[in-house]
């Protein structure tokens, strides 16, 4: 889209940096009572009275996370977001604020910068969060993304990744695999194009798919359904490098071991159909692929009954003392170690 | 140094992310009261009662903000926290948490990384700053620093850049343009390099200047000097983009003018020198020059007697109405608009 010459293109050297952040900041409103000041000073203000306050960072560069051939730059913005606030609501926490830097290079014309800020906005909006700061500078190459995002959520309801107990249930929201799946597809078509640039291709059957890559969810509405159900989990983690990943970073802050049943991952059928077009295992999948953004957590067996109807959340299996191991039992019966792939980003 | 063959390299790809992670922050250690969860869940938790938070990012790019050919990447992790460290004492803030994000490319070792780390560690436990979280990832090129800070402060002490009123001071910390003048004095000693790589220049008669660039310090004891002086400020803003571009913030949010007496400037005997053997005219380097890290302020006349001796800071001025304009009044008593070149890092 960047490269349509025949779009109106606004160089950003005509701009500065003080002229570019007001010019991409100007909609951006303040709903938060907690944000006493947003942009326009040397910091922001924030007045979080007797909550505690949760914080987290994340970056995403060009080329690394996301490719901007098939990546839309709002679906970015959007993305960007989703993938901080999910961090939140992994402490079962309430995402309040955030801030925004982004490093860009030149071939970038303000129309670009005008998408990717119209992402953010959107993100803000239906998540209610603010946007309160940041930082725009120029690269040598290519987009640099660094959101920071903060929350707030009494000492009582604060969940972190260590309170796993032996016999409680592993559960996820949601369903695993999709946004792999969704990236495979992407990347297939991109070659294709290379090939034969007057191809349109029908990716009909892949929406689901290329939506949970290209335009995610944060979990916001699991953490208040937890609350209307009145479950506290145990523990909790954002789904981002993939499932096993993340129960192995539970199983290490907890202590304990645990047993994952194959036959219990939560897959959508498109997924499942994908997974046979391409040859990949579905399980593979949702163990390594990542970039979910669902919930995983644990919680006591007491609150089974609780969780157990609900089509938005389900048991893959259940945790054990550290000294038996991470497991995961095969649609086979059989046991085998857990292991964590996930994204390795500085292998690629 | 990163060039050095003989030292030991390791390569980053053997650690992985959270290897990474887990290796450059081991010996960041938790002091700050408010730090309830530092680094190693999804988000940190933070806990500030009845003060007010305030927070702040900045991004520093490799060839935009920073040449690794002559700034060690000890004093770039130190500076990178203070430049952030700097925007929260500009609100009248007490610093307490940051949180790390960089993107590096595989040509950079692991002991470079540790470096860069060294310095943060180094800046966080002088400035009493706990490391609390971050993220590390792969870029295509280059190295990329993100730090967010979060400071506390009551309500009734934090100072914004919009409350300067007609007849207030304009004071200065500390002494202008040593920054840029050192940098100049880096990059003509880069240049020598380049033709005569053996030459060893003797750069002892401009180690303050070098020192201002390489390896400033954020003014944390300004902000307890003005509480010890019983001084609050009416403004405030820290100078990271030069001193007219600074004043210009504050007219423009308080809705006033200035006169600026050229003569006051504070200037450090060495910048007057390096000035005149470059050529450059010392007023402009301290106008428009940046990076100096001091704080700009305005205070109410009746404060006066309380800071007039002490020799950290200069009143280089006062506020006027909005309608009188903002001025530079020259040595020679004439008056001209003062006007903002700042860094515009877009236009380079």
């Amino acid at each position: 889209m960047i490269e349509d010459k025949n779009q109106q293109r606004t160089d950003l050297g005509n701009l500065g940096e003080f002229g570019l952040i007001e010019h991409l900041t100007k909609n951006f409103n303040i709903n938060q009572k907690s944000t006493i000041r947003g942009i326009g000073d040397d910091a922001a203000v924030l007045d979080f009275k007797d909550k505690q306050v949760v914080l987290t960072t994340d970056l995403l560069v060009e080329g690394v996370h996301f490719d901007l051939s098939y990546a839309p730059l709002k679906h970015l913005g959007y993305k960007s977001v989703m993938v901080n606030l999910s961090d939140v609501y992994a402490m079962n926490a309430k995402a309040t604020q955030i801030t925004v830097s982004i490093a860009v290079s030149n071939r970038f014309p303000l129309e670009a910068l005008e998408e990717l800020y119209e992402g953010i906005q959107t993100a803000a909006k239906i998540y209610g969060v603010d946007v309160v700061g940041g930082d725009t500078t120029s690269s040598s190459t290519g987009l640099l993304i660094s959101i920071t995002a903060l929350g707030e959520v009494t000492k009582n309801e604060v969940v972190y990744r260590k309170g796993a107990m032996p016999n409680d249930l592993l559960v996820v929201s949601g369903d695993l695999g999709g946004a792999y799946m969704g990236l495979q597809v992407l990347e297939r078509e991109k070659e294709v194009y290379k090939v034969n640039p007057t191809n349109q291709p029908d990716l009909s059957m892949y929406t689901y798919m290329i939506e949970r890559q290209l335009k995610p969810e944060a979990r916001k509405d699991i953490v208040k359904l937890l609350k209307d159900l009145d479950v506290k989990p145990t523990s909790l983690i954002d789904i981002s490098d993939g499932l096993s990943s993340e129960i192995l970073h539970i199983c290490k802050q907890s202590k304990v071991g645990c047993d994952l049943y194959e036959s219990k991952i939560p897959l959508d059928p498109q997924v499942i159909s994908a997974c046979e077009e391409f040859k990949i295992d579905s399980t593979t999948v949702a163990l390594n692929g990542g970039e979910d953004y669902e919930l995983l957590m644990t919680i006591s067996q007491k609150d089974y009954p609780k969780i157990k109807a609900n089509p938005n959340l389900t048991v893959i299996g259940f945790i054990t003392e550290e000294s038996a191991g991470k497991h995961l039992v095969t649609r086979a019966d059989t046991k085998i170690e857990l292991k964590a792939q996930g994204w390795k980003s500085f292998n690629d």
